[in-house]
């Protein structure tokens, strides 16, 4: 059974390498697995939480766009997208918005985060939390639930996020499945060896550590001054070099082969001096990267040919996102206007209608009792000797009312009135 | 100049008398004045807050589009839709999830008023508070603000939803209009006369006092039962009445002219039964509400009808919604990917680029100095007698750096560092 793996990235910024490693070449190889159904989008209206810089998200957008591309993603084999070019997941994202309890956002974690610095802060709790941030999750489980993704893989930080998901795809199930199971639950896919690659001071290579190499960004020459920054010690060509006392093994690594790993750490040992080494790793990444990055600037250069290719992923599949949302709004209750199901209202009604029951008592005498539409007894009468006479009563009592009962035993029930007796009466005689 | 008025009926439950005499028969009178664009729309989204039966809501859309329809709103001149069927406001409500602050809904009456009735009930304040509860006003903003709407005709209990509404919009103005006002703001149409039927007992005409007297459901019959259920005293035939001693001349009043009203409480006074009284009101009701309750049957019979008045009602306005959202996902940078405006930016980068610049001093020497893209004098050199001289300088300067002109007077400007110098270089070589 094909399974299907869903993806989101958020444009909101440009790309390194260590995004590349950790997250792109990876994401990318996974999308060539058989038996997966891959599902890639840009959550660009995830980008409008993080920046309100318009200019910004437009060129993340082509820019992430254009590099998933260019690394490889092939968009016949996946469906790639982008999420503001779906707006059937904003419609279902609203029906989830009513089963979603919002204590279940009050709990999430970088909801919480907030908070908990703006408390620190001496602010408001709420100071500069958007909405868009608060329902954020639940637009998530939109995003999962509308192609009911059954992997979504993550980074630890994000599992809440897919427990939230099913949380709320458990109680739309519940709520409106009749039984049936509308949203599979999704499972977050863990991948514990993602590669965590260092920059250029030996810590993790991270934008806010400013320590990043470019993945595309400047060219060829961004890339190699940023390897010509590796910080490496003072030792100078001819001495034996600690392979592991810089950065640039573990960036060659990324890149190599096994043999070539080995090369390179002899070479150090050897007294390789490190400018050489930087020109070494600069050429064994660029050999990866170069012809990716040359695919980059085609698109760049022709955006359109990204755009038409965005343009094809989402109407592909947003037949499928359909279907979902009309199977949610008719589960929901927003129906295309039909005849309200007459036909089996009539039968149910016929069933539940009150009924007028004669029988036959331990005292050997005939009765009848009516009986309403909930099976409560209103009214019991007769104690005659024959049926034919209760028979006989029972059709005056039918066209008259209780005026009909005065000469024979005749008791209402405890709890009924003379008003239900007629309603019960009216059903009837509409027959 | 035409203003568009925005009404909004959520379809959660069957009409009263009340809701006709106080709602839609002005309404429907004013969407016969001139001057105005009349948007009516059945807030089908919001019903979803408000009951979690699905059959509910689907009998209360069809039969409160129906009503509408039969009581002589004419979808020819109005805009009449359902929210449901615009997904446009959905795209438009996330946007501007993005630009409100969660610390608005905190305050929001609704939501404070359930808050407080959970804490008063030792319950965990959101119990039961469902986000779409919590983020109701800013749906309600984006139905308002899609069309532009100008006024509002609210009660006052949503006054509050009106000014969040501007709210939201001013603030999406302010981050993403660069000075222009992508929304009007709206205001709040309080009509103070809004007429108050009473109901069988004297009190307000309102379901949560069972008190009502049904529009059309239950037919004439109906209509008649309810009326002789009107609470009176017990005076006979023959004694004079106090008019105003019984809601039946406040419901006369509702459906007759001046005359009639005068005529009616003459009789009364003048002895006229209740019984008899109670005829008349149900005739003069019936005279209004009898040919509406056929029209109203026909709709229900052919629900297709109404299905397809209100799809055309939504395809009409469609283009309207969709070129508003158009316009905001362009403001907040979600736009069709094109080259990002690599001309403009050239031309700019050029006007602004570092620059070396040579000149005669009042001492009579000749210097240069280079200024950097954003006009800042990073270094002053020179100091020598002949432009000529000077100008080797800067040549050797531009070549190689702070470090050709050791022998020659040479002063960087306090704020500026080396880096910035040879940043600013970089940007002449590349030229």
């Amino acid at each position: 059974m094909t399974v299907r793996v869903l993806t989101g990235v958020t444009p909101s910024g440009t790309l390194h390498l260590g995004n590349y490693v950790g997250a792109i070449r990876p994401a990318i190889q996974k999308s060539r697995a058989e038996g997966t159904e891959s599902f890639y989008f840009l959550s660009d209206y995830h980008a409008l939480i993080k920046t309100s810089d318009p200019d910004r998200v437009e060129k993340s957008r082509i820019q992430i766009a254009a590099t998933w591309l260019a690394c490889g993603l092939d968009p016949k084999r996946v469906h790639f997208y982008r999420q503001s070019d779906l707006p059937e997941t904003l419609e279902l994202n609203w029906i989830l918005n009513c089963v979603t309890s919002k204590g279940l956002m009050n709990r999430a974690h970088a909801y919480k985060a907030k908070v908990e610095a703006n408390e620190a802060a001496g602010e408001d709790p709420d100071n500069n939390v958007t909405m868009g941030l608060f329902c954020y999750p639940i637009l998530m489980a939109a995003d999962i639930l509308i192609f009911k993704a059954n992997f979504i893989p993550v980074g630890r930080d994000q599992i809440q996020h897919i427990e939230m998901c099913r949380d709320i795809a458990t109680r739309f199930n519940q709520m409106y499945g009749n039984g049936e199971e509308i949203f599979p639950l999704p499972e977050a896919l863990i991948d514990e060896d993602t590669a965590i690659l260092p920059g250029l001071d030996g810590r993790k290579m991270s934008k806010s550590y400013d320590n990043v190499i470019p993945l595309f960004e400047g060219g060829e020459k961004a890339l190699r001054e940023a390897i010509m920054k590796i910080v490496t010690d003072s030792k100078l060509p001819g001495e034996p070099k600690d392979p592991d006392s810089t950065s640039l093994t573990a960036l060659y690594d990324a890149f190599a082969t096994h043999e070539e790993r080995n090369e390179f750490r002899r070479k150090l040992q050897e007294g390789l001096g490190w400018g050489e080494a930087k020109v070494i790793v600069f050429e064994k990444i660029n050999s990866e990267i170069g012809p990716m990055r040359e695919r980059y600037e085609a698109y760049m250069q022709e955006p359109e040919k990204v755009e038409a290719i965005l343009r094809e992923g989402v109407e592909r599949i947003r037949p499928m996102a359909r279907a979902l949302v009309d199977r949610c709004r008719n589960a929901v209750g927003l129906r295309a206007f039909k005849p309200l199901q007459a036909k089996k209202a009539a039968v149910k009604a016929k069933k539940s209608k009150a009924s007028l029951k004669q029988y036959r008592e331990k005292d050997g005498l005939f009765y009848f009792k009516l009986v309403n539409g909930q099976g409560k007894t209103l009214l019991t009468a007769g104690g005659l000797p024959s049926g034919k006479e209760v028979g006989a009563h029972l059709q005056s009592f039918k066209a008259s009312g209780l005026g009909a009962l005065k000469g024979i035993f005749c008791q209402l029930d405890a709890e009924a009135t003379e008003a239900e007796v007629q309603s019960a009466l009216d059903e009837l005689t509409q027959e």
